[in-house]
């Protein structure tokens, strides 16, 4: 019964294989191996993008933080949701790699409106000198509330962005459980639409710890591997970050994942609704925000349920509804989802 | 014939099957899982430290600059030897995570002395808040031209740092294989030779990717920790670092794996005497720097030898020495270093 | 009529003498001369605070970010209000001087409250080493639209900060029209208030560029000494500095003046009202943010007046309201007031 | 008998009047004013650079800092003298302004020859990623040491870093002594040298407070005016500024002010010299580097002089040599020459 995360599940056997297998006789390091070469044509494949730089990290955050390094200045400011992960979660790492620049934080709790993006953008630059510029469009997909944003909302936000002549980044620690949820091609849902670096995880969806970097205009690559490097984010023995991420790509290990753990999170959420949980967000891929009876949470946690409440303490005197977060990953079976349904 | 780096090689079996083993179930992430704690108490032991903060990081790189930040202020100065690795192989990655501090070379070419040393401090912080102010002193063992620090040596630093009230960094990347050149506990090696924080390696000596790092006085740790998160170098599997170095440090398996590695080292540079090399430092760890003739590194080459030349090219008139870098893992046989040996 | 900046007009006499009068000789530079000395003490005095720590520099954005870079750590966030000029006008100065720390704003359009400063900081660092860490709590006083806060708000907003031990700084860009308004002393407004460090500003108030900054607690002198310096805002001839700021505060030529700048004020507000403008804010000290008919301004701009507009352009079909900003200082005359209120 | 510091002097009394001169009625802030206008087309003119980008800082540092930062990247390496002012006495101001760039010394006392140069660049970036990238050269002239690059010297000097394209900076604190010395026009000692950008300084000729800086490529005009701001360095009332360097530059105060303070220091050197002075470097502006007998020192000072020691305390034992460094600006006189020369 783990809800924590999607990072608290166990790397799937392909993915360990994989290594195994990755770990014969010597190879050059620093992204010079065989593997990182086959990787790198893999994943211009998967994204319909032969000139497309790619590069490995091994966190979401590093991913991130150097990505928008790259596509930005110290004084200007990166537009973002007001709970991007960018904002929340990073302790400062964008506003580290940047060398100062600054989150403006479109208001919206979830899902960025283009409408909302724009009036954000417009504030900005409007004192010349003196206030921060205009920088690069940041969005989650899918986001940190569970949504998923729809291709045509994604081309309304990139469409703003290209007003302004403002790049746009792709925070796609659940990529492919996006890509699931609206059935579409990686091309689709990121060049096509008008991104131009994505953040394509792998960590949550079954890899041990690799994150892909691409830019779609090979322009920025040298900079991004030096900003790596600077970041201490070059590994030496990069075939068994490369391994990872091929095996992860192979024969839609990647698309399998992110079914299950959507179909899970389908299931669970069905069957909170049928038990009178109030959504907090539409759960569109794995992720659910959801209240229950503070009772039900009190009997789950004790028989040993793992997930994280939001918003609100457990204690208190009535039995009111407590909002909580449901991460549920490829590797959750049906079993342990009736077994915490059955507690609440 | 791959004498090109100690992370050029396969990562040793037992960290591979601690990988599999540490595979099973759910874990919570970000350093809170039951194997990270169980190797804090681990390396505890091994450094003789029981209150020491002990933290995770994929690269060497991470390990020294993270450290070194939390060491000093921005406004301050580094003393390190003239072919440091964090002066040159680190692409300003110590500048970046300090905020800009400057690293003071200590001319020396391989092993500073406690004169050089002092020398370099006494010339900074001359001119009050002009200059620089004096910080950390960050000293490599094993150095990056193959040698060993005696502890005398070691302390003579130390004591030199500790007159001027700075603190010890200890970029230990091949610490084992000082250890074993030494025959030495990893306390005397550090906290009793006057260290105040080690970067120690398991990469280059049979690990997948992880280093630890080790502050003796914890008064740093949550300094270090949001350093650290900031930086994008917190895992969030966490498990799968702290697996890799318990089994690292298992059965002594790091000794085991840096004996190997030294006394191939040794065996080849015997035998380089042997047939004329001329050796550029004193080998006394892993790493050799000598001089063969051109044509014997041709043959080396074409028989697909894989290691760097030091300094200067191949190609060139006659058949004079050109200097070489042969690094040595634990994972060379003596079938390979003799074919090696034959050719040249 | 120039009405649109308080540092747009004329030095007042008295300062250019004082830079004459330090005219002759010698005198050592870098803040060893006698008027640097002189006015540390003179600047203890009018704040009571014997022990502070007092330092020039020549710009309001330099003593904001030298204060908050020296009170605070680059994985902390800075709370203040959503229109702070530290947010709003400098550029990510406070970013780039505190190493990439973040601003937290407290929605509130002009002057913080107790609550909406709780709020702010009870949700930061929720997360653990997620998340930015709580910092230093940054006031404008005055506030950048023209407000004053009471001594018992001051003092509410510094009790909340005190509640999570953050440090609190004052921006006082017109830190004597505040005092003159609030009609109170140096050590009221500052330290007495809970205040640990203040940019005590001179320029916008008849000086030609100088702002101290002062420390109540002299543990962070030397620690800003390095950053000023390191930020290249040591002057080498600081006595020009000191002479500008000495002459402001001797005969209370700092009071007198704010009392000139809030009166002419006064006085144009009093006629504005009168005249039918509708006051955005309410006006407390030397600034005034009101609505008036397109054609007004209009017949203004014609006539030469100088004034900023505030979120609307001129252009338009209607004769609708329009706000301004106007900044009235010392030097302004009755005639100039009445001349424009004549043409509106 | 002031021969501390080139800016311990007074400012010069035109200065003065234009200051006086510059405060009647209202001017525009941030560079908006008349005056600042016209010293952008004065400043053009002097440098023959008719699309020159001109701005104003108020110290040399400043200069410095924000000029390299602009021409350089965070994980690049600027090259200059291992005397050099950026890395001795700015105390890591280029490394906190470049966002953590490095500084290679090239060992030359005082001037870099072109050979040394050229060694230093070829040594950086053999090593792909893993080392600091190459960045900008950095040329003071006059040296710290009170040497004059000759222009040949100058052209060569930039012939090397045009071979490997990269950008130079002139650090010309003392631009106007150099000039005159050389003989030459401001546009022969820059651009028509090879220079890129130039710090033009005015406050230790006879300014309060004010340095140019100049691009002759006007492309990185945007960048630097932002990175000013952020960086705190642009004043409200730039007119203060701007007359000042007008006055600077009105009817050749500048060169007359350098021919002052160098015929000032020919004299005392050829006095010194006659005294048996011996010279550490020869002294071809307005610094001389020059040892007497410890007597001589003590007597000097005893009777008030004021100037610093180099290299070596004041008190021992014997009767050697001790070095110092004589400054002289132009408003030294030739009695107080003589009185010091009677002392000694």
């Amino acid at each position: 019964m783990y809800f924590a995360s999607d990072n608290s599940g166990p790397v799937h056997p392909h993915i360990l294989q994989a290594l195994t297998q990755a770990n014969t006789g010597y190879a050059l390091g620093y992204g010079a191996d065989a593997q990182m070469e086959t990787l790198r044509d893999t994943l211009r494949e998967v994204f319909e993008a032969p000139e497309a730089a790619v590069f490995l990290v091994a966190t979401g955050t590093a991913a991130n933080a150097l990505a928008l390094a790259t596509l930005s200045q110290p004084y200007q400011t990166v537009f973002c949701s007001d709970v991007a992960h960018i904002h929340e979660d990073e302790c400062n790492a964008p506003e580290f790699y940047s060398g100062g620049a600054k989150l403006t934080l479109v208001p919206c709790g979830d899902k960025m409106t283009a409408q909302g993006l724009r009036k954000a953008i417009e504030a900005e630059e409007t004192r010349g000198v003196h206030g921060p510029q205009r920088g690069p469009v940041a969005i989650s997909q899918v986001t940190e509330r569970g949504s998923v944003y729809s291709l045509e909302e994604l081309r309304a936000l990139t469409a703003v962005a290209a007003e302004f002549d403002l790049p746009v980044h792709l925070d796609g620690a659940r990529f492919a459980n996006a890509m699931v949820a609206l059935d579409c091609t990686a091309a689709e849902m990121s060049w096509k639409a008008g991104v131009d670096a994505v953040s394509f995880g792998g960590t949550k969806n079954g890899c041990m710890g690799v994150e892909a970097v691409i830019f779609f205009d090979p322009k920025h690559a040298w900079e991004f591997e030096l900003r790596r490097k600077r970041g201490a984010h070059l590994f030496s023995k990069t075939r068994y970050l490369a391994a990872q991420m091929l095996a992860y790509l192979q024969q839609d290990l990647w698309l399998d994942n992110a079914r299950k753990a959507n179909g899970n999170s389908a299931y669970l959420a069905e069957r909170l609704r049928q038990a009178g949980a109030e959504f907090l967000h539409r759960p569109e891929a794995n992720m659910i925000f959801a209240s229950l009876p503070r009772a039900s949470h009190q009997r789950a946690f004790d028989a040993g349920a793992s997930y994280h409440l939001w918003d609100a303490p457990l204690q208190g005197p009535g039995d009111e509804m407590v909002g909580a977060r449901f991460v549920c990953d490829w590797s959750i079976s049906r079993e342990q989802i009736d077994q915490f349904l059955a507690l609440i």
